[in-house]
């Protein structure tokens, strides 16, 4: 299978061998794809280890996805919720960071190519770390997301905050009180954390920040509606937090609708399925609004499909007992990519410790393979979950406690505050949220471009 | 000259008698064009003012412009320099925003064209203020702009710190050592105080805030070209502190080239114009540079073009001693859009002092007007002026004194901090100032979008 640089070189242009990286000679190699949660715990598992690391990911920064609806909602700046992945591995003399796109990945001749910001190249690895993450899924239909944007990106998240300040901006101007209505109504699909948070924050932008800054309009006329397909909000945590989840919503004046499938979105708003019952014909409802947040579903980056395993439902890459390929247990896959079986036998839910303690075993597994000893299995453990509502408002299920409201709130905050990477990224948060708290006001309420098409990656064409 | 509004109705669609704007009856308008400092000090200064300020302006945000160089090193994120213009004006019941932008005035008949987010509007006035700024001049050379931005909009510095950190991630993949140069090699135009600012803060970037980042190229290796086609830095200044800037910036490894003239500006860099006594057919010099950065003219807003009267060479309008139009007393030009003489004939430069003086100015003209009172004529009142090179480096003169070197730029930290608008944003900028300091990292470090034509317009279309 393999062939030699040479026919490489003839047939993709010029290669850099081992990727134009200058290396160590006889050091072996850990090729980690993707600089989130996972990936960066990957290196840093390594740091001090006699290999050389190579982390690559299309952009330069680390993203701290659970702030990231902050952003959508303007509370923070993208540079508060980011951080650039060469300044995290700065001290880590053994790893490297390029910045570029992997495009296809050769576990036969275990090399992965890469398009970067200069062209193409081709990266040989001794071990492969898949962490490329998860972005949002459509179901089936994609033409939905120009109309319905979810939130993966800082891209996203600008994106969703250009909408829905921009729709406050058209409302006033406008005179029909039908189109008025429309702009002032914002649909969340999906009563995941995600949209929970998102939708929280809609209201509380409708009921607070914007209260006395227009003439025409009353910005608290708006509707925030929360449309949700089964039949309860924040799926997974315990009855009584997500019974008292949906009152803290409602409390914010959110409109939460169980049963609600989306049946189409377009220009105007969304159409719902006729209700299960309906008599054959029934139009499902239609919900007009000029903004729509997509927080229904993920699935798992395409580069899964580059390597020999199964995969479900979500795209996830089904991994053994290290989280390593059943027939490769030199390519890991971890985080939003893979499907760990948990205790239950569900797959482990898509969260940053799920990724980060998965990081973290790949690391003891390549030390491991290193010293000649067995890799011993992976085991998760579960330091609890929580989800914010808005000011005030959250659940927490942390050992066994089930906590809401304002304590809740107040663990959340500093839960979050402490997992923030780096000094200067907590101060600045720290400072933006003690004064939106006193002030209701966000401080990041830029409209900034007209990009009708996220532009979520760093690298040209 | 006029038509009543049908006839409008007819020939433009739909038109919002008076702007869409409920006006209390019998009230008189005052229409702002422009969020700027002159266009925010106009409307200020109309407060409890019985009248009807409605300030117009394409983007929701004022900007504080003289701290935009950090937004485009990475220093500060956009929204510590950035305010919603409705945020500002909150609390002014007799003012209202529109987010819109103006596409032809009438003087004859008294009103001014909207294009806003939902469509066109006519709005009329009773006063027109005129504050829509400048943007960059390339001299009649405008397929310069995709090549080298220039630093206006926060979309523009956003656009220079993408090419700044994308050039070092393209030269550590890069192995030609020619092509590697390239890359690290910045050309800054001009050297006014943006291009000196910016040239210090890139060589602080190369030698400090990326020194240990890479591991193939050496950052410190970057230069930093900083080209003036006269033979001073920061013309206007007196000679001391001229002196005293270029030898701050050479000290910081700034190579500042007097009596260069940019001929071409392609993708491989710029070509100088030869020098003067060359020989007939002479080639000029070419200076090989992935990143240029323009920073050597401006032109006023096209708006002036619109208005009866006379203009400069930079398009700016020349406005009476009153700041108002010579046949049209009720038009006011203020700010970079106005040719204002100064007291050595010389016109007022293009600073936020200007301007802001000019904003109140018409605010007295207006009351002058309504009480029935004659005007007085507008007198500048120069409070000094200062510029930063990087850190402890900069410039001040101030009330007859000379400041250089690090008292200055104290100086300079402590006037722009104050400058600012909002609580908020003085507490974040200090912070990330002071975190800036200790560490001599940059707090915004994000390579964001391919954008490759600045997208620096919020409305649609």
């Amino acid at each position: 299978m393999s062939e030699g640089p040479e026919r490489r070189e003839a047939r993709n242009g010029p290669v850099h061998r081992r990727g134009g990286i200058e290396l160590l000679a006889g050091r072996k190699r850990v090729v980690v794809v993707g600089g989130g949660f996972g990936g960066i715990a990957a290196a840093r598992a390594l740091a001090g280890c006699d290999v050389d690391v190579v982390l690559v990911d299309r952009r330069n920064h680390h993203l701290f996805q659970p702030l990231l609806y902050q952003v959508a909602t303007a509370v923070l700046a993208p540079a508060d919720v980011s951080m650039p992945i060469r300044g995290m591995l700065r001290k880590q003399r053994n790893a490297r960071v390029l910045l570029g796109e992997v495009r296809r990945v050769d576990v036969e001749d275990k090399e992965v190519h890469l398009e970067g910001p200069w062209g193409t190249d081709t990266l040989e690895y001794d071990w492969l770390v898949l962490a490329a993450g998860a972005s949002h899924s459509y179901f089936g239909n994609a033409q939905w997301a120009t109309r319905a944007p979810g939130l993966k990106t800082l891209d996203d998240a600008l994106e969703i905050r250009r909408r829905v300040f921009l729709a406050y901006e058209r409302a006033e101007w406008l005179r029909d009180p039908a189109a008025r209505q429309r702009e002032l109504t914002f649909v969340v699909v999906g009563a995941g954390p995600t949209g929970v948070e998102l939708a929280g924050a809609l209201a509380e932008i409708s009921r607070r920040t914007l209260v006395e800054d227009f003439r025409n309009i009353d910005p608290t006329q708006a509707r925030v509606l929360l449309l949700e397909g089964t039949d309860t909000v924040l799926r997974g945590y315990p009855d009584s937090l997500r019974e008292s989840a949906r009152r803290q919503l409602e409390s914010l004046g959110v409109q939460v609708r169980f049963g609600a499938m989306v049946d189409d979105v377009d220009e105007q708003g969304v159409v719902l399925a006729p209700p299960p019952d309906a008599p054959e014909g029934t139009a499902g409802e239609r919900i007009e609004a000029a903004t729509v947040i997509w927080a229904a579903g993920v699935a798992a980056s395409e580069l899964g499909e580059q390597v020999p395993a199964d995969r479900d439902r979500a795209g996830r890459v089904k991994v053994g007992a290290d989280l390593s390929l059943p027939d490769h247990p030199e390519v890991f896959v971890i985080g939003d990519m893979a499907h760990v079986p948990g205790p239950e036998g569900e797959a482990l839910p898509g969260v940053a410790q799920v990724a980060i303690q998965g990081g973290a075993h790949v690391g003891r597994c390549v030390r491991a393979d290193l010293g000649g000893k067995p890799r011993a299995p992976f085991r998760y453990r579960d330091l609890g979950s929580m989800a914010t509502i808005g000011r005030s408002k959250a659940i927490c299920h942390v050992a066994g406690l089930k906590l809401t409201g304002f304590v809740a709130w107040l663990m959340w905050l500093f839960v979050h505050l402490m997992a923030l990477v780096g000094y200067r990224n907590r101060v600045i948060v720290l400072a933006e949220w003690a004064w939106s708290y006193v002030t209701w006001q966000r401080g990041s309420r830029l409209i900034r471009t007209t990009a009708d098409t996220p532009a979520d990656q760093v690298l040209p064409g």
